[in-house]
């Protein structure tokens, strides 16, 4: 089983924990797709009601496109559970989010969920945070100072680009810092400096989320009760 | 001598810290327009090369019809000095700004200049802060959910709108979130409060700030240093 093989298996096992009358946060990127893609088949099959809650312009225009009903944040009580994925989970379960570009709007699905349940191959599964590179979102103005500041604390900054060279644009229309750490010593730490700092919205450490991990291993998935 | 007449007075009058070579940020608002406007006019009278940095899209427009040479503010290495208005200011020097809706862009400003001048009429100034309602710079997805939690908090929050009630943007087309307060007791512990909440981009407490105030009085305009 490869990489894909491993995303299809945890994306597929996940709708196990939807059930009728469900609103679904439903997150972003290549594992998440086949969750989308195994809910819309499971709605057809059982006749459900369910109504789901994006977290990118990429995630809306897949759902729709499979008759997924959906609703704003906004629009909803609090949503039941939200299925995401993740780029890291260290061992006492907190997670780096982003490599989509989408944790802002992550972040806020994640806020108002009951439930989070992450889906992932084994591959992110690590001891410590920070070998992936953690995505900071930034306001575009004075973002050049604010990749000096990270620069000036030995964060070693990449704005993140396209081929082209051209600067990453969030739903939000931000821009995306990505800081290559390798180890990050203390999470909580992190995570209070960088949300203080003007012109963050917001950064890709997703601490105390996550209640339930699928994680894709070659025999099967297995499941982790975080919290 | 009326409220115009005192603002005018103070704008006229904070032209004088500023000198030939000097890198300015233009603050944003009705105060800080007689500053750009007394700017400009001594920028021709006395042959100066001033390079403004600015805080909206509102005071750009002002500074380009006047001929002031314009840079963003990751064109430069810092600010000399910006010239900003502010809302309320109490008597240890604390401010809140951001009834312009401009106090994203203005505290990046700010965090980016060696001085900050500020220019003010009488009645901004106060013993505590949170009479002027504190303005909030939120990500529209999730917001009506901030705004439920400000609600539980006792703050009496309330969204920006025009005359036809649709909500304020900002100039990085997020919502302003104004909360009534009345009188902030802590105003550190709440900045870290909202700037740590998820969808918060910003507020208007801009804490241990500026140096300079000029108050305008009927007698004529007064100076503080403030730090």
């Amino acid at each position: 089983m490869n990489q894909d093989d491993l995303k299809a298996l945890v994306g597929k096992k996940a709708v196990d924990w939807i059930s009728d009358g469900m609103t679904i946060g439903l997150g972003t990127g290549s594992t998440v797709r086949y969750m989308v893609e195994a809910l819309a088949e499971k709605i057809k099959k059982e006749h459900l009601t369910i109504t789901g809650v994006v977290t990118s312009k990429e995630t809306a225009n897949l759902a729709t496109s499979l008759g997924i009903p959906l609703k704003s944040v906004d629009e909803i009580d609090y949503i039941d559970l939200t299925i995401d994925g993740a780029d890291e989970i260290s061992s006492d379960f907190q997670g780096i989010k982003g490599g989509g570009a989408a944790l802002l709007f992550e972040k806020i699905v994640a806020k108002n969920s009951k439930k989070n349940l992450w889906i992932v191959d084994q591959s992110k599964l690590t001891k410590d945070l920070g070998n992936f590179p953690l995505p900071v979102e930034v306001i575009p103005y004075g973002s050049e100072k604010i990749f000096e500041r990270f620069e000036a604390q030995n964060f070693a900054p990449t704005f993140r680009t396209v081929e082209d060279g051209t600067k990453v644009k969030t739903d939000s229309e931000n821009y995306i810092i990505d800081l290559h750490l390798k180890k990050i010593d203390d999470p909580f730490k992190l995570a209070k400096y960088l949300k203080q700092q003007i012109g963050v919205v917001e950064h890709g450490l997703f601490l105390d989320t996550v209640n339930t991990i699928i994680v894709g291993y070659p025999d099967g998935p297995k499941i982790f009760e975080a919290r």
